[in-house]
């Protein structure tokens, strides 16, 4: 693990639970010694672990903010040259890019798990955040097989399920569910505290829930939100076009138009979406990341690699 | 309590539980079955509910969606022409409005108590659903102190602590706090939706939280936003303003701007809202209600009438 932030700190826990040997990396000597304090083996000397990682044949995970990945994967280039690299970055193409950028893309897997909390940093982390979530293994044409089971059975070892996707498929969708809510979640903080203490101590449920993700770090929002900026904006677009008809709808008329019934069966659609287990599908055969984007895409997932063929 | 929604249902419960007593009635037979298994005194006789309103000076609460007001506030002037009567309508220039229209006007106090779930009907009452809520009580210039004074005692019999406010102060800040909320998540929803089953598959905590308003029934977000339309149009035209900054900003800068930090201070500030006690208003003499309105602009709260004066 390159990283112990939440997500990184998380998976260092969740995969040593799960039995795996697992060692880490971290910048800031507080959450290398807090880690320490936990027993965990943790350095604060990069160009060491990523040779230990090399020596031992270690899967790295980059679990660092996007702005990091490419002075981390200039690192592996030089230090790691053998093995297999994912990434637990909420953006896949940018990621992609810059693999390809450093030579490593014949041993890069890209990796999103979606999961989260308003906190963040090694102190919020907790073995349990992947638990029966979604872990996005980016399958591309060029993707190698081996590497991506081992990085599926990383997911699976740490309590989620597979969803496979290629880069641009997985950056358009978390545009729509995790980066546009990031957005509207700061537009209405700021609408609602533009009505002073008399709008924000009337707040209930609503504002509350709405606004949730606007408590995050600004700083990590960006990180999340700017480097997915092109399939963000046509998400952005669809909801200001949708905002504006309402805008007419309330000018004209007095009324929300539809609005409320599409909203309430897409949340319904939402609520209801079913995860069929992907089979019949044999990694390394001929097409095998097309398929197995294509199954992503109707809902398909993997929860345990002997389902698959 | 005229109507057995989540409100009027959750009313009559925390109402009976702090020792007043209370009847209602209610239109559909199978909530009125459902309410008398659990011993309480309901019909489905709206004249004679407010005939024995009426010899039994009781207080009006008329819990009934905004569009059914009208005909209501036009039942209780006929039958119940001395009663103090008042309203958990989440819009309150609209229902004064009504009031005023039906000769209501000097025995009217408005309320709106800031609690609810996405569930709806007698069936998902509860009587804690009050509990350290606000609950606005109108106070306007015309208001009569003692019926002011009597309903701000049943919303603190059920647990909640009074917010006073005007009608149009009101208005303007649960169109930022409730109504923009509800758009927002309604767009969102929609937003996912058509990312279809892998963006809703992918979805985790920032979609689920900020589009659960969305699971509501689309009549219900009509009859709360609707009535609102013109408070509501001045929020949703900042947050489309915001948006619009966004947009430009991600299109020429790959950036969201100042948007997060403004977004997290904004949340930052909703977290922390301060909620004083308000003292030295003699509730009755000369401009007490724009002096109560005042405090409750700067956040002031009341939690017991004696703490009042």
């Amino acid at each position: 693990m390159i990283g112990l932030g939440l997500i990184g700190g998380s998976l260092l826990r969740a995969a040593t639970q799960a039995g795996r040997d697992a060692f880490a990396y971290n910048r800031t000597r507080e959450a290398v010694k807090a880690a320490r304090d936990e027993d965990f083996e943790v350095s604060d000397n990069l160009s060491a672990t990523l040779e230990r990682a090399e020596s031992s044949n270690a899967i790295i995970v980059v679990s660092v903010p996007m702005p990091a990945v490419d002075a981390i994967f200039d690192m592996i280039a030089r230090l790691a040259p053998q093995c297999t690299v994912t990434d637990v970055v909420s953006v896949k193409g940018a990621v992609l890019d810059a693999a390809r950028h450093h030579g490593l893309a014949e041993r890069f897997v890209g990796g999103h798990p979606m999961a989260g909390t308003a906190e963040s940093g090694w102190a919020a982390s907790f073995p349990e955040l992947f638990h029966d979530a979604a872990w996005v293994v980016a399958a591309e044409s060029d993707t190698d097989p081996n590497r991506w089971l081992d990085v599926a059975q990383l997911a699976l070892d740490c309590g989620a399920f597979v969803v496979p996707a290629n880069a641009a498929d997985h950056d358009r969708a978390v545009a729509r569910i995790s980066h546009l809510p990031h957005v509207l979640a700061e537009t209405l903080a700021i609408a609602g505290e533009a009505g002073q203490d008399l709008a924000l101590g009337l707040a209930a449920g609503s504002f509350r829930d709405g606004t949730r993700v606007a408590g995050a770090s600004p700083a990590i929002v960006r990180a999340i939100c700017e480097p997915n900026a092109k399939a963000l904006l046509t998400a952005l677009d669809e909801a200001l076009g949708e905002l504006q008809r309402v805008r007419e709808s309330l000018t004209e008329k007095g009324t929300l138009g539809d609005l409320a019934d599409r909203g309430h069966a897409a949340r319904t659609r939402y609520e209801n979406v079913e995860r069929s287990p992907i089979e019949g599908i044999s990694v390394g055969k001929d097409g095998w990341a097309e398929k197995m984007c294509e199954a992503g895409r109707r809902g398909g997932v993997v929860r345990s690699l002997n389902e698959l063929s």
